[in-house]
């Protein structure tokens, strides 16, 4: 039992009080975890595009005072009643959607949809009680996707907290949280790329690096990259990505593109942009007979797939993937271990890295495209 | 080598003369097989829809006189240069999609869209020479989808013709060459429902009822039938369809009405009508986590499939099937096992059964909607 446990932590937190306004390092109040909810200590974080979105505001509903991060790795500083599975001291990665164990879907060898801890964006307190455990001077602040992890202490449900191999080095295996499991498990779960097969991967972002990286992993040997921005081609062959396709260079729908370079279609694809038409190209570029294309990429609310449904009867398939398929509490420490036998490379996608004072400086980094991955200290 | 080998039989054969007119018989002249063709003399054959629409000649362009039909058993009469997997005397279906054994599609374990065989339902002459083997008084008579077997005799590519267990009864397998394996083949071999799974099958045609065979084969609890047509209900019963939902009765959308009756969705769905809506609804019809949908039907030319891509990324599956993913030579020979050991019911699809001088009825059985499937017997 840590001196902590049982009471209120006064501790750092970048709160964003407005929309699009700078994050304020205050000190913050951190209540003890209740039933079912672990506090935990946060070491290291970083930024991913859905904070950004979300602190933008600008298709959503604001909710403000929040606390943003749902990518970090961290210790438990204390568990809540009726916590059996974590103690004080376990290395963790919090996820911003859970395993309760009980549901349909966790239950489901194929889903990590929980029917309780999906993920909800909008909600902006424990589901618990409904209350906020942050507060600065009596004031709630608002929690996001359940992690809040800019902040040196931060509470979450336990069920959406993956326990890891203590040995792992939190300041790289934290990007597992979020973004880099997505695109992995993308191509790793759900495309599944035989050895020697070809992919084509939409949009190389964070999301789509790291499904390339599945496809590397996979020993795919046709690795096409496809994006508007030629200048993300040469650091995305450190990916294994071998071939560009920028469809502005071209006068004909790049699914045409891609199956002129591969003899009717890629064997897999991979949308990560969250464009209705690159999801379109990405589907109609994969091989009649056997082609398999998966969506990652979140698109606009009104946006409609549309297609001839003889693509689907020449026998290609079309998924959907969230989170990489990946079960968080189930599958993560496997994916912990991909990256300590060194088969999955995540010093890669950590171009930067700020200490907690200069957070602001990683979202510089996103909104100008410069990183992919900006680690942010917190004990610095 | 039988007598008649290398020589031209004449013999009796269905003749369409023109678009919708009634068959009539005739006596033609089949020529010998050429290089990789086998000449078969066919016992029994069925009528299925895809013969109809061609003879309407409705929606394409119309290719007259020619002889329909591609559900039929028979047996090998004489086999053309380099056929070393056939012989006389052996018990076979042709099948209007083949298997080259050479190209991708068919080195590929996944797909059975064979390059060099796929179906072609404009092409009226064999592919090696363009050339009919069908004449009457050296007037050429066109085939139809490389099997023509409303003829006594026809000439088909090897590459087009499984054979089979000489035990199995050819007046109940031959249906085995069209719709009952796309349906059937549908739900084992691409919805693949777990034992206990629920299943909804769109149209309760003969392949849908095919489809629900399928489903009841694998185990599924719970197989919903869905259909405009009430009156095709209790006949689906036979089939293992054990609820039923008319989406006439319903003012809100049929998906919803299935989702409201499951909890969610079903585990799988088949769609066997070609409409567009119910295609949509077959899709978003199947429960978020694991849900797969299988097209089946075929759409008119211009239908696009149109839904909200979350629907996907909510980790749904669509995938569509040709001939239920059978390869014909491959996998056939195990589908007719499965009739033999009594494990695929096939009696119950077999609703009429006429001479083949009377074959119009066959006709007037399938546009009155009586019939799943008419057997002809060609040696009455």
């Amino acid at each position: 039992m840590s001196a902590t446990a049982d009471h209120v932590i006064k501790c750092r937190a970048a709160v964003a009080w407005e929309a699009g306004k700078p994050l304020v390092i205050e000190e913050v109040e951190v209540a003890p975890p209740q039933a079912h909810e672990v506090r935990l200590k946060i070491l290291f974080t970083a930024l991913c595009h859905t904070d950004v979105y979300f602190w933008e505001a600008k298709g959503q509903t604001p909710l403000f005072p929040r606390i943003f991060g749902h990518e970090a790795g961290g210790i438990v500083e204390s568990v809540g009643e009726g916590v059996t599975e974590l103690q004080p001291g376990d290395h963790v990665l919090p996820v911003f959607t859970g395993e309760c164990g009980e549901c349909r879907h966790c239950k489901s060898e194929e889903s990590n949809m929980c029917d309780l801890l999906r993920i909800n964006t909008d909600r902006g307190a424990m589901i618990s009680d409904g209350n906020t455990r942050f507060s600065k001077n009596g004031q709630p602040i608002y929690h996001f996707v359940g992690t809040s992890t800019f902040s040196e202490y931060t509470v979450v449900h336990a069920g959406c907290v993956a326990k890891i191999n203590p040995a792992a080095p939190l300041d790289k295996v934290c990007i597992l949280s979020c973004g880099i499991c997505t695109g992995l498990g993308a191509t790793l779960n759900v495309a599944k790329p035989k050895k020697g097969s070809s992919v084509a991967i939409f949009g190389l972002g964070a999301v789509g690096l790291a499904a390339a990286e599945g496809a590397r992993i996979a020993g795919a040997a046709r690795i096409i990259g496809v994006d508007l921005n030629t200048s993300r081609f040469e650091q995305a062959k450190k990916f294994g990505v071998n071939e560009f396709v920028n469809p502005k260079d071209h006068d004909k729908p790049v699914q045409e593109v891609i199956a002129e370079m591969t003899g009717g279609g890629v064997d897999r694809s991979v949308e990560c942009t969250g464009s209705i038409q690159a999801m379109i190209s990405a589907f109609e570029c994969v091989h009649d007979g056997w082609g398999v294309a998966v969506l990652v990429g979140v698109p606009n609310k009104d946006d409609a797939f549309k297609t001839n449904p003889v693509n689907f009867l020449n026998e290609r398939t079309l998924k959907g993937t969230f989170y990489g398929n990946y079960k968080p509490r189930t599958d993560l420490p496997s994916v912990v271990e991909k990256y300590m036998n060194k088969e999955l490379e995540l010093e890669k996608f950590i171009t930067h890295s700020v200490p907690f004072s200069e957070i602001n400086k990683a979202f510089d980094y996103m909104l100008n495209g410069q990183s992919i991955r900006c680690i942010i200290r917190m004990e610095d």
